[in-house]
């Protein structure tokens, strides 16, 4: 099933690896443009006047009472709801690691630094229908959280047959303020220019569809937004002792998420690939989302078999994938060898549901070759830095000659002036 | 010459920044695009051909090399070379104290964590003509080189008389490896992609014309870039006790940048203010920029007239700043109360231009109300995170559970399986 390669025709899977990414059309970019510039003109009235239309429903109140929250999660089985919460109490606990202080120091009668400051006000979107994630609302607010940002509004489609308990109940816990029930580029829209019932944010984070991404591009400036995600992959550098089952069943865990999808097996064992290939034939049938998988898998998975493992690290950069199993006898060696990869889980019982639900890393993580220069979500998405200087009169004087060099030699006058004004004022 | 408002009509003001920024035409964007895809496809080719047409020169290679490095350098005078130097010095220490550790922790059986990585490779784009500032080579190469980047290229436009000899000298200062004089689009796409003779970078960072600006916007997502800057700004704080002289100086030392730049007045004394507004209406004539200076602060300059300090804080929050100066008795104590500007000025003897060109913190800020959610450019800027997550056999067995039940809550059965199968063939 797996599409094999070596190391002489790996360029060719690069390529492909490349050009997954779709194209949106000029179509959506109108659409979501016309939706953004009524909801800024008309503010509430525009966005009911959507959600009526997108989404088949006007509710009295965009914002969830208490009392509907209850409701919703009293549904939420007790063995769910301890999942749950031990998954928030190890996200909680990794993004408490990531908080670091402020930069400050003096010399003399010169003093800076730069203050980390959380962001004030958060938008946290949340899909409807089947990718409602309560996992992803751990993974998306928790970090906010942390960081210390007041108000967190989530936002989440209504439906009829209303939302998933589950995303209110991981709301509460990671401590969302209020929830709105509206989606869609009106939703973002609102979230960034703020209605008479909505206060606009300075971020909106959280996935969505070609709707909210496009919605999410055309805010940026006025908000801050995160990356924009697109096709996501698992890429696993196995070695001779790897077990191919457990290999087949982590391939085809990151295959079944949706049809571009990237499912990359690195082996310098030929045996083990076409093991687990094998093994990957029998698992993928008998699985709930077989359509989906079989599609990602013909189209995109892959084996490259590499002469060694250092070179299956080389070539794993090259593609710098979000997910990186390190499925060998020494993963730790092979760890300092990776430089490009969202997240790596290391050895045989480390697979990447692990990491997408409970151990505590975040799973917002650069996807499509993006972690060559992209980060995973953290609390530092939550927080900015300002920076401060004072320099007492005697060190400004001081520097003064310098300055006024400088500012005169890009020939800006004004800013040599502005120094030399209170050199003057003070006999130098 | 200042538009003076009150507490109660400041409204207006923020309507009038917020609308400050230019909208790009459509046909922009439709050059730039062609630009990039042509260099996409024909590479050098392409580079020379846009070279010659927009330059009008067209160089046997476009790296300079280590003769024509020392040909300019060695025209830059001996006293502008010792104040770089010093700059530079200021700014390698404010970006050395920006390093932060990575993360990591271990608990039993788990191990995780975060591993701080320095991008591979970072252009930076230097503008041509008067706007090319060996200050900004400087603010640019400086944190890139402080976080590890291992390889500095720059791009500049050619030009017949050759390119700013401290440009160069600033750029051997910074550590920059190679220097390329290219321009304009065609530059940013080189970059992005690379050509036959230029390696493709990881992030894009630096000022340009609204050709350069439009490029790294849809390069964005092959690389990573910086913000692009939109107008700037000076807010100043200032009570009764500030000298008027120095606050119309400050403020036009950012009204000559350009002819959207907003210089504006807080203060709780009306006598300061119209006191700072008459001493800038002596000053201004005898700038060299002084029509530039003079149609921004007739579009922008305003002096807003406040009950207290405190809300002077507020409003400024509102404004979100680029640069701010505290030009009151106790700056330290306003300095807590602000939490939206880019780099903070603290007292009389700190102007903006110490910032600009000497006092070591970044002078690439976020402009046009940006600080709400943005940082300043920092050595965080070419360093991405990579997680990593490593768990025992025991300590997956016992989360094992957990992880298949929040997994088939969410409807991911290969996730839960890649789970269970480890379960299975451990007897659990």
């Amino acid at each position: 099933m797996l599409e094999f390669y070596t190391k002489d025709t790996a360029d060719i899977l690069l390529a492909k690896l490349r050009d997954r990414a779709e194209n949106v059309s000029a179509d959506v970019l109108n659409t979501v443009a016309a939706i953004i510039s009524d909801v800024r003109k008309d503010g509430d009235a525009a966005l009911r006047m959507y959600t009526e239309r997108f989404d088949g429903v006007s509710p009295e109140s965009f914002f969830l009472s208490d009392k509907e929250k209850k409701e919703y999660t009293d549904r939420v089985p007790e063995e769910l709801k301890r999942s749950l919460r031990l998954a928030a109490s190890n996200i909680r606990a990794f993004s408490g690691r990531q908080i670091r202080g402020s930069v400050s120091y003096e010399d003399g009668g010169k003093r800076m630094g730069e203050r980390l400051i959380p962001l004030k006000r958060v938008g946290i979107y949340v899909p409807g229908g089947t990718a409602a994630y309560p996992s992803s609302v751990l993974m998306n607010a928790i970090p906010a959280r942390t960081a210390g940002v007041e108000e967190i509004i989530m936002v989440t489609p209504p439906k009829s047959g209303g939302i998933n308990p589950a995303v209110v109940y991981a709301a509460e816990l990671a401590g969302v303020d209020r929830i709105l029930t509206v989606g869609g580029a009106q939703a973002v829209a609102a979230l960034a220019y703020g209605t008479e019932s909505i206060p606009k944010v300075d971020k909106i984070v959280g996935p969505g569809n070609i709707f909210v991404a496009m919605a999410k591009k055309l805010v940026f400036g006025t908000v801050d937004i995160d990356m924009i995600a697109g096709p996501s992959e698992i890429l696993i550098i196995a070695d001779s002792g790897a077990d191919p089952e457990f290999v087949a069943a982590d391939l085809l865990s990151q295959a079944e998420h949706d049809r571009l999808a990237a499912a990359i097996l690195l082996s310098d064992s030929e045996d083990l690939a076409r093991a687990a290939d094998a093994m990957l034939e029998r698992q993928i049938g008998i699985l709930p989302r077989a359509d989906i998988a079989s599609e990602s898998i013909r189209r995109f998975g892959s084996a490259v078999i590499m002469p060694s493992l250092e070179e299956c690290a080389e070539l794993s950069d090259l593609i710098a994938p979000e997910h990186l199993e390190l499925a060998v006898r020494d993963p730790e060696s092979l760890l300092v060898k990776v430089r490009n990869a969202g997240s790596v889980f290391l050895g045989d019982y480390t697979p990447e549901p692990l990491g997408d639900y409970f151990a505590g890393p975040n799973h917002v993580l650069p996807t499509n070759g993006t972690a060559r220069f992209a980060s995973p979500l953290s609390v530092d998405a939550f927080m900015k830095r300002s920076q401060y200087l004072s320099y007492s009169k005697d060190e400004l004087l001081d520097a003064g000659e310098h300055i006024i060099r400088l500012a005169e030699s890009e020939g800006l006058g004004a800013h040599a002036r502005s120094v030399r004004i209170r050199m003057e004022k003070n006999g130098r």
